[in-house]
């Protein structure tokens, strides 16, 4: 088993309301010093060792992340 | 300026309904060998290097995180 990470972002020529919002948030709550914030998705899968680079790619850019709109990257990382 | 990464994750007793819902759509799709998939949220934060990490969990904590029902963790990255 091996655990990997799909980590998934609005494109930068996108807007993010959400992230916005929090970035808005900030400074009224007494937060000063953060000039931009983006919010995307992360997701955490437990694959069989069988499961490799080029399936998890199609899994992320065809069921986790919307290409149009979103940028994805994978990355096994230590279960 | 600095690059700060914060991702916000379901505690592992929290029941995670969009996780399921990918891992379920999984198979149907033809990929198989996906035991697990856990969504949470993924922040990329721009602040200046006044920026202390206790500032960090805080803003972490209180603002982007719900600590009853999620873990959070928080990176700095190279920009």
């Amino acid at each position: 088993m091996a655990r990997v990470v799909v980590d998934v972002m609005p494109k930068p020529e996108i807007l993010d309301p959400q992230g916005q919002a929090v970035a808005g948030a900030l400074p009224r709550l007494g937060f000063e010093g953060v000039s931009d914030v983006r919010q995307g998705k992360h997701f955490v899968l437990e694959v069989d060792d069988s499961v490799d680079d080029e399936t998890l790619a199609k899994i992320a850019e065809g069921l986790l992340a919307n290409p149009v709109i979103e940028d994805w990257t994978v990355r096994r990382v230590d279960a």
